[in-house]
């Protein structure tokens, strides 16, 4: 079984069969695992086969097997049960509706039917382990392992610990992730949003003030993106490339000498609102992105492949095999 | 003369011998242009010329000729006098001190006597086109074509007209750049930071919030950003991405349905200050990036590099010649 160096994963179920639960399966076959979907909805094992063809080229691009993906295959299974599904398994990982009443029984299902040394991990981005976890017996077994989506590509999940989560789950969590070929980031603790999502969504408030405020357009601002910030961030982070930009003595002079005119931008912000007029603005705008959204899509992911097989991110199939 | 297809330039007078001035004069040599270096201090040819050949093998990876620049070379010359260092050229690209009491003489005095048909562009991140210019005859010949620093590396310059800027003069700095290897981008007016420094303010803010909170640690934070947003707005911006994952109708059905939890993250966005305790916290874990700030510096050009090379950012120096 590839999975990775650590033996212990071997057979997981990913609980909803939803785009985020697909591409974790791509991702778990084309480690060698067996995988069982879990989702009532009847026709969720045409949804995830079609899903699973999709993905297959850019895994197959990333060096990965894609047997399991394109052909039949004993090592994928589906079961609308979640007491059968989760039962003798190693790992869950769920990705239910973002609701907190489907959540917590949820995740009592999960532990009452798992193996008791499985790692119970959920992809949840807005529900944190604290309140998913309330009705479990034993809460401390629960971890979000949130990806950046897609999960498949995209190398970032940040493993986010209830207060109560027990710190040898988080290291299973780590030690899974990194094994699937993620580069989980644990934080220190739940705060809404994580990390990414924050700092996009930072980002992003500021860039819907300049569109609305007529500075430039969407694609305009894309392109400053792209060609300055977005490609400095892709090789080293904010504080990093802070650091780098102060002299020798690096973040320390970078505050002297640029801090007050950073405070000073803070200070005139916008406050952009998802208003009617802004929307419109926006929606309106982006109609002009050159190519309908699968094509931008496969574009966009063409052009990811390439920029982290430059940066060297990814493992092949043989360094990722035991 | 290798200017790129636009053969008005042969050539530029970089005003101000520093570390933008320096890159700048890089660039251009390795694009075929004369350079005159117009800084009045006694050592700027020793610093020029050294920081010239610790730039060229940058520019020789992305395929420039830098003879010019590890060599001597009639094609560099220094000049102190303004007046003499921009007579006859085609283009000036001012880099002096950001105060308007030493930008708006400057400008005056290059314009006093640098060709009428010369273009007069600012690197300045701080002081706008209007400002400097107001003691110009013709204030409408300035612009500011403002870099993402080095110049020599990034792509993006951002041209920002003030007011009263020629739209000739516009589209001249358009073309400018663009045969020298970069990627303009111009904003319909000047707003302070202009547009790239504006967004990284604006995602700094929230990452020295999340770590004075101790949520993450700097390096955390960075390698959460370098494998998630920092790589997918290298390959495409801010709103092309929320486009691309708001499902088949876009943006518009991204607002819809993550519209809500994007605002309710709006509101709670910290307000981070870089005051004495939070200044000393993040010099204390920046010293911590394993590497001398020149270390880390040649590790990161070299990674970004590879990425430019990866997504086709660059042009060949075959294409590059006329």
């Amino acid at each position: 079984m590839g999975t990775g160096g650590r033996p212990g994963y071997h057979r997981a179920t990913v609980v909803g069969g939803g785009v985020i639960g697909i591409s974790w399966t791509a991702l778990f076959l084309a480690h060698g695992l067996e995988v069982t979907v879990c989702d009532p909805l009847p026709d969720v094992a045409e949804r995830v086969r079609a899903g699973l063809r999709e993905i297959a080229p850019t895994l197959a691009q990333l060096g990965l097997s894609v047997d399991a993906l394109t052909g039949s295959t004993d090592a994928l299974r589906f079961d609308p049960e979640v007491a059968s599904a989760v039962a003798g398994v190693d790992v869950v990982q769920e990705n239910g509706p973002e609701r907190p009443e489907v959540k917590q029984p949820l995740g009592s299902a999960i532990e009452a039917s798992a193996p008791a040394n499985a790692l119970l991990a959920s992809s949840s981005s807005g529900i944190p382990a604290s309140v998913m976890s309330q009705a479990m017996r034993r809460p401390g077994r629960l971890v979000v392992g949130h990806p950046f989506n897609p999960p498949h590509l995209v190398p970032l999940v940040e493993v986010v610990p209830s207060p109560g989560t027990d710190p040898g789950v988080v290291e299973a969590a780590v030690a899974f992730y990194r094994a699937m070929g993620k580069q989980p980031q644990v934080l220190s603790r739940e705060v809404p949003g994580f990390v990414a999502n924050r700092l996009q969504a930072a980002l992003f408030r500021e860039a819907v003030h300049l569109v609305a405020q007529g500075v430039v357009t969407e694609q305009e601002l894309d392109a400053v993106v792209t060609h300055s910030i977005g490609m400095r961030w892709a090789v080293a982070g904010p504080f990093q490339t802070f650091h780098l930009g102060g002299g020798p003595r690096g973040l320390a002079d970078f505050i002297v000498h640029l801090g007050p005119a950073t405070e000073a931008l803070w200070a005139i912000l916008g406050q952009a609102h998802l208003d009617a007029d802004t929307t419109r603005l926006l929606t309106t705008q982006a109609e002009h992105f050159g190519g309908t959204v699968a094509e931008l899509a496969t574009r966009r992911d063409q052009a990811q492949i390439r920029l982290m097989q430059a940066l060297g991110e990814l493992r092949t199939a043989e360094q990722q095999a035991p």
